[in-house]
């Protein structure tokens, strides 16, 4: 059993973790969506209640916005309403899966007015950027095919490239391209994007401003997940995570859900990649979307699952992993990494949360806070927001 | 290369293919769902539309239903309306998926009112059975969990085996109880009848007209499904196919597009099992949502591909095959296998359509026939059908 | 964070993991075994070895012999000395897959005189059981077919059904028939026993003392393991569980290594589902080889790795849990679940150990034992045991 | 159904297929090999059964040789006796996966000495290619863990670059470097080139001469391969393909045996993407073993299945298939794709065999020339070859 040092504590204090403003939505299997009272309608509401988030784990302080879910006329506006609420405004994340023209491609499509369409959507999300002092482009392209034959692989490719160079050519010097690879759905032979290597020939073929995003829901079974975190961080390609976790497919389940101890191992590589030290390119995010769980006990889950496995990852003994693995003592190493894993870290943190002006059970404040009610009995009539809204 | 005998074409003249009627109504993923101009808005004109692939194949008599998808007033003159056009209703399916009662659960929750609301949903479409005269009720059932600890595993099965048997009691003498089994989606960590060992296990239970219904799609990655189908061929206990294929999850792509070897082994251990003598329990149906591909002719291509290969699997010389298996030739066991697959049969099958008044080819004949533009020109207005009407 | 209590380490004491005698001997891939000084040549330096670890853990009280690797011409002086070394002769498994005669199968083969063959090996079988006193003689059918076309599904099938009526009818009145299934491996198109479904399908067809054996990494990837626990246990065929870990096919790693939680979920379904009940048919078995690690010690932590395990199952809070599943509160439940998962059993059990008279770290205190130096040196000369042998 | 053109043809002429030394020996799974009569116990016999092969096929004109498996005094001596044979040497593969020292590494070790014992490995490699005129050095790095927290995964990757660098600058200017990759096996956490992005990261690194193998076998369950081989073809780095077969694992099954469609994907790609040009810097290769099928002949199956499939890939109206492409029809371009694919070549191969002087079917030639019946009679006393020798 491992004690949590102050400087574990010290990192961990520096941890931020981006909430996705979609996830406060009405979210669904294409059999069914739930809805539920209390749902935001707008994007001021999604904020209020990543805000919820935030001041009751001090671990959320941004949200990343979905265009056009969260198309705004004012974005200076919105801006300061996030401050207002404690939270700033942050990955811009486009959207070409939901517009009738995009069937057979967006960025990929054969027809230039159709890939002009998507890239202009692209530079309408860099102006966004530009207003709202976002920092990241988010590309998750959802562009693939459902036949064999039905679309020219190598083609989408090349198209792929052209499209991606006009979008990055006009990003500003601080910002970043970082392109999220998939392996299937919502195409179901072939995605353009489907995996890293897919995404690391890209973006290393853009610039040194394009990232790859490692969705952890995003793979086909048995993937050892954390090399291609390990790698992407050596190559220096790694621009951020998109947290959750998955059973089956991309079942967007609350991260560290489903297998903690992955979590724990992409953790620690992060840790072992410097990942965590300051002047890392890596941002860590959540995408996951609650299908039948509250949505805001749901983030503040989420985003302490992802601390707690960080405490635990900053655990490992480092030089007394070293030295086992120098030996080619294969049990001793894997003990020392599992002392850290099965610690419980768990009242630690709670006091040190305590000791940082924050609740020591965010979920147990949360529910005593009220917050929940309040929102069910304002937020009656309009249309709750979702994935088409 | 095998020649197709009399014998063949004769088997392959009793081939009837159900489909479905959800097949021709808008459908898509959790992304998006494209619309098309001339999708019905009524049972009766996916009745037309089915009754169309009917006409062009001979192939596929019958239409399933979906209630309450499907929901009339008068089952007795849709039941007429369909034979008017050559086709009669067949199999119905319940649908405890879309109503927020279910959330938890449907035959399996912890409430008794709403099981009983289940229950009482199945009576319904046993009612409906009687007045289309129909012979099966297919259940699948959705119900399942998305994380460890939300639902009480076995608790589920108990209550699962006491509803169905209180659906099966309903039945009357000329019925069968068809339960599907599906590995996961709508939920993400448990399904109640995920394999076909728990719907084994609880057909054998209740009685001698509960039956399997295997979904080519419903796997694990890797599973050997011709096995299965041999297997419970074996037992006695394989009541239907839902066929569709599919690389990945539950893809819901054309029959026989996604691997069309393995549509081959399955239907050759269908042809084994005895499964298309007369007086065997085994029906056909398809299962299958078109996303982005035209419907009609989707569905055409599906019954002609399992026409098709079921042609290759009669071909199969099975004197030479098993005393090959006998010999331990594994080589020129699996010739004679593979000469069938790759015989050619498609020629001769045209040949063989034309001399029964069908046309040559079904898909060239829909095209030609103007259809798409009627129903195109016809069908302005209303809604159009999908997976929520 | 959950306290251990009085009636949880009462359930631990009557806790016994059984050990294979092939874990003591060489294993590898097919590409290399690597041996290493200390290996035993014959089973009394098996038992020997697996003596050790009963002795420091407690838990191990009983030794799986496999027949012919561990023919004797004397079994009840084996048994003898294995009391004189604390430990006692458990499970009988069979052999059919390192014979020239069963290329093309064992119990399933079409030659009459082959199944014969196989079927006599299991007599043989039965008499060392009656012999050692051993209760259970496990099956697992290596059997299957590398091409499709090479043998007939339906009929291996029925073969088996047959020869395992005759080894089953061979039984005594207190011995039962253990059947394990897996999905590949030694043949690669079809195993005659590939899934749970197969497995309970013949033993219910044999009788009431036939039941099924889960071996833990027998499965197709993502296959919720604990469902089919909580399955076999509703039906009453739960025999045996075979443990071990994996995170592709059969890698045979030390238990709960590679999935620490799914460990857990496992064996509190095993829990909710009667099996740690005295009277209960379920037996706990190892069935692990280590191609790298240290043998004696790699057995030290999959017994250890059961037993802390099972205590975090037993300290779920099931009043707690069933309310939060009862109220359809998602994340309540999950939370309950994950706080046993979570707690730090180690310093607790490490207590208790010492309260019994055993050391609180096993580990540790085998390294200070001396024995792996003393095995190195004595075990000079000879073959070392291995699947060979 | 499509007709062969003599634009076919003359591309099929060109095609040639290189065989593994290794295919002729004995192969298995770890649980059993299968010894049979006529086995080759020299390097010198594997040659000469390969050279079957070649004179019945006009397919296999080379051989790889497997280093130290095939090591001989003198090269320049063997390369007359394959010439003397009608075939040559090819491709030289390294072996680090059956010496005590690589237990945990070779190229990655921590141990500088054993690093440089497996990169002088590869430098005796080299020294082979300059004597047999090989132009590739394909390793297969069989590095890697078992258990998380064993090895550091990044500091591995960073060994492993700098040795194959070593390796790389040893290379004459007309040698190439082709780094293979596998999902796992033999080690079951970690692989240190698991993936095509990781090989592809490396070779990038190594300069010009470097590229990738493709193992069709090597992949996580429903990989996309025929995606990964039009990517590698626009990246200019897919240098040659291990083509085998597979339902499950690496499970070796002859190309093309468990899903055909998917090879005729693959091959596809290969066309589409110049990979069937004069000066392509693309190789085909089987790698495949033999466990249970007679040896000769299941190369001669594998390099026609190849040449089959080719043909059929050659097939599609590329015009056609472009022209509903562009059109966005589904449903037409699948239908010209799978038309290619549903042609049966093989009667007009047949006879274009025999017009080139080649047996029309190979198979029924080789049994007929009793060179099965010499073999077994001549090849009496030594030691059958194997993975061992």
């Amino acid at each position: 059993m491992r004690e949590i040092s102050k400087e574990t504590l010290d990192a961990l204090a520096t941890q931020a973790i981006e909430l996705p403003s979609w996830a406060f939505g009405n979210a669904g299997t294409r059999f069914k969506v739930f809805t539920t009272p209390g749902t935001p309608r707008t994007i001021q509401e999604k904020l209020a209640d990543a805000a919820q988030v935030n001041r009751l784990t001090g671990l959320a302080p941004s949200v990343a916005l979905h265009i056009p879910w969260d198309l705004v006329d004012d974005y200076t506006k919105l801006s300061e309403y996030a401050q207002d609420l404690g939270v700033r405004l942050g990955t811009i994340n486009s959207n070409t899966f939901q517009d009738d023209a995009y069937k057979f491609g967006s960025l990929t499509n054969v027809d230039p007015r159709i890939r002009q369409k998507a890239i202009d959507h692209h530079y309408e999300c860099i102006d966004v950027m530009h207003a709202t002092g976002s920092e990241d482009l988010k590309i998750w392209l959802p562009d693939g095919t459902n036949y064999p034959g039905q679309g020219d692989i190598r083609g989408r490719q090349d198209r792929l490239a052209d499209s991606l160079q006009k979008i990055y050519d006009r990003l500003g010097d601080e910002q970043r391209l970082v392109l999220e690879y998939k392996i299937f759905e919502p195409y179901f032979y072939t995605m353009d994007v489907p995996d890293w290597g897919t995404s690391y020939a890209h973006v290393t073929a853009l610039g040194e401003r394009a990232f790859v995003c490692l969705d952890t829901g995003h793979h086909a079974p048995s993937t050892n997940i954390e090399f291609i975190v390990a790698q992407l961080l050596r190559l220096g390609r790694l621009g951020s995570f998109d947290f959750n976790s998955r059973f089956y497919a991309d079942d967007d389940l609350i991260v560290g859900s489903a297998d903690p101890f992955q979590l724990f191992r992409i953790l620690f590589e992060v840790v072992r990649g410097g990942g965590m030290e300051a002047g890392s390119p890596v941002r860590f995010m959540l995408d996951q979307c609650h299908n039948i769980e509250d949505k805001i006990p749901g983030q503040i889950r989420s985003v302490l699952n992802v601390q707690e496995m960080t405490a635990r990852a900053l655990l490992v003994d480092q030089p007394a992993l070293r030295a086992a693995q120098d030996a080619g003592d294969v049990l001793a190493a894997n003990a020392v990494f599992m002392d850290a894993f099965y610690t419980d870290v768990r009242p630690a943190l709670a006091e040190w949360r305590e000791s940082r002006g924050l609740p020591a059970d965010p979920i147990a404040a949360y529910a005593k806070s009220g917050y929940a009610q309040v929102i069910v009995g304002e937020r009656v009539g309009g249309t709750q927001a979702g994935w088409g809204a």
